[in-house]
């Protein structure tokens, strides 16, 4: 249908198939969330969940519980239950650690699978922490060069047989861009190369077939769509094919194939457990499989359906209501290719997200210029998208944003 | 004063100047709880604090708590309230990770510390973990050498010039075997290598003087004697001296020295800020904020004082109560050359163990054959080690250990 008024943006909530999702969230009925795109929102029953734990796990059972209670294989259980998420298999996935410690195992695990070989691919536009991880990880092991695709550099100019490893965002973090991940990992194995994905910003956003694709290593967070709390621990995927011969770095005990034999020397686990190093931060596990046991009963199908209308709805009346309003549409205009958030450009992008907040829009800012909204299908309402809209208008035509307390910089922008 | 009965011991407990501290924790009356160097028990308040935690700054201010919650600087903040706890100032330590993978950053770093020199020297009876770490990184830059200390191989016959670094356990993991830190440190120094001290079982147990003993790194974790909780982060230690050159290839966005400018080449923070990595896990800092507002009321050089004396207790009434029993004791007779853990070997230790466990007295075991007893100063009664070894008197003497369920291994041992 097309939305000509907030009637029309109800009457498309009430008939939501993902409607009674969002109730699952506590979130305050005076916000337009429109960051879960950088910090998903509290599933209900989570502190309840976390006291449990805390009470009886801890508290009462104490060290029992790394047996009792599942801890020590939490990295391999959580692992197990986010596989499907992103169409890898039992044993593919492990979540621990942090996205950047875990591109740190898999990039150098791929390196090794891959010797004679001395470039590196990325992207320019590839969340900055992934290039500082490629570029520690080279500058640690000497030898090998990096090649960016950016602007007028595509992947097919930087291919060829001297490529051991690309490393690329399957949605990019500022536009929302998508990769075609089959047509890429395709490319990219015909040159004889391994592929990494960083699914940041895909996982929980859209259906991702990491087998189907024969996809080589994949990273990822789970604090965005996944929900999962404030910088709740990372995954990586292991393709069962290279685990046999997998080896990474950070050896710790965890990762170790018999780990309560303290043995003085390191023998990897098999499978995917060896790309474990310490103990796992228990207690961060906790809101993450609360989350999990929602999205047991989420059709990933149907949220990238929504989440496509959500994101054209917004551009479409940003396009109608904001123009020669100074917005520049920074994100792919075709849904397809866009993942589930949409970034526009203004010459004080900063300020207006600081106006927009103080409005009750939560969107961010990142730099130079650009403000990003994310819409997860989970809990952002057609609604929602016309109230954004509609502020974000008066925000900049009142001239709101020109306050002075919204250029104040704060320290994590 | 001499203790002949549990009446004394019940007398030192009232005369306890940490008697206060106990009851700080939820532990069950029914439990003598002898395995807080494992994992220390549960501070009160920290459910309460984590629901608030997750309730308000999750649940209620979402993203915006990056900032206003101080999510984004816990590493450091919380760094900087541990460092009395070792000796070290304020933006010596940072809080995150694991230990393993704080030592593979602290190993790095040192290594680059010493060009020119090949030699890395540690002990067999290290906890495992950091010889994988070790050897992870080793293998991975190559050209580097271990040697181990060991029996019959002290550190001076190691010790040359040809040596980058050395990693040792401040108290052994197993023996409760206390190092000499500032003899030695400074032993090592006169070799122009760099130390790096895991401090795992000696944080919390006693006074430790990093900056006085001249110390280059350290490591450690804080879910045992700290009560940080399952798997709470661990920190590392850099000297001053050593930040402006110390560089470690896990070289992630939140070491950089300006994360949100997001260049796309990698510029470490000043000072000890880059040895952060990625997202720390926020949830997994808030009971080791609770457990830190505790550690500011608690004198470390009276914890020491108690838990020589509990240790001491506990190694008399042994000898006196099961003699002749087949114990054997595996930890140093004096208490100064020990932490705060007992070891007793005996041949079925496991059994032992489990058979303990069965009647509320709670230790653990370490293959091949020892029984390890961990007397933490803050919540450990006098009367509890009266107790614990009449019960294990009794298990030897009626022979309960050999009862078939005993035998059965978990998991996780």
């Amino acid at each position: 249908m097309t939305v000509t008024s907030r009637a029309d943006c109800v009457e498309l909530d009430d008939r939501d198939p993902l409607a009674a999702v969002r109730t699952r969230f506590e979130l305050s009925p005076d916000l337009i969330y429109l960051d879960g795109n950088s910090l998903g929102p509290l599933p209900s029953g989570t502190a309840a969940r976390m006291t449990e734990v805390i009470q009886a796990q801890w508290g009462q059972d104490l060290i029992r519980s790394w047996n009792d209670a599942g801890w020590f294989d939490k990295p391999l259980t959580v692992g197990d239950r986010l596989a499907p998420l992103v169409g890898a298999g039992p044993g593919e996935v492990v979540v621990c650690d942090s996205t950047s410690v875990n591109l740190f195992k898999a990039f150098t695990a791929a390196l090794e699978l891959r010797p004679g070989r001395s470039v590196v691919i990325s992207e320019t536009r590839i969340f900055p922490t992934d290039l500082y991880m490629l570029q520690g990880a080279m500058e640690f092991l000497g030898g090998y060069r990096r090649e960016l695709i950016g602007e007028g550099v595509s992947l097919e100019d930087l291919l060829s047989d001297e490529v051991a490893v690309v490393v690329l965002s399957h949605v990019d973090y500022v536009t929302g861009r998508v990769h075609d991940m089959r047509a890429v990992t395709e490319l990219i194995h015909r040159h004889g190369a391994l592929v990494i994905w960083d699914l940041c910003h895909s996982v929980g956003a859209l259906p991702i077939a990491l087998n189907d694709c024969e996809v080589d290593f994949a990273v990822g967070c789970t604090y965005k769509y996944l929900n999962g709390g404030p910088g709740a621990p990372a995954f990586v995927f292991v393709s069962r094919q290279h685990q046999p011969d997998a080896v990474q770095p950070l050896s710790g005990w965890h990762g170790h194939a018999a780990p309560f034999a303290f043995d003085a020397d390191y023998q990897p686990a098999a499978g995917v457990a060896r790309f474990r190093v310490g103990t796992p931060l228990v207690l961060s596990y906790v809101p993450l499989e609360v989350s999990l046991d929602l999205w047991d009963q989420i059709d990933l199908s149907e949220v990238r359906t929504k989440n496509q209308r959500l994101t054209d709805l917004f551009i479409d009346l940003v396009e109608r209501d904001c123009a020669d309003l100074g917005l520049q549409l920074a994100s792919p205009r075709s849904a397809a290719e866009r993942g589930s958030q949409v970034a526009l450009r203004h010459e004080a992008s900063y300020q207006v997200v600081q106006a927009l907040i103080a409005r009750g829009v939560i969107g961010d800012f990142r730099a130079p210029d650009v403000m990003r909204f994310g819409f997860p299908a989970t809990y952002v309402k057609y609604a929602d998208v016309w109230d954004a809209v509609q502020i974000l208008r008066d925000v900049l035509i009142t001239g709101q944003w020109r306050d002075a307390r919204f250029a104040v910089r704060s320290t994590v922008t």
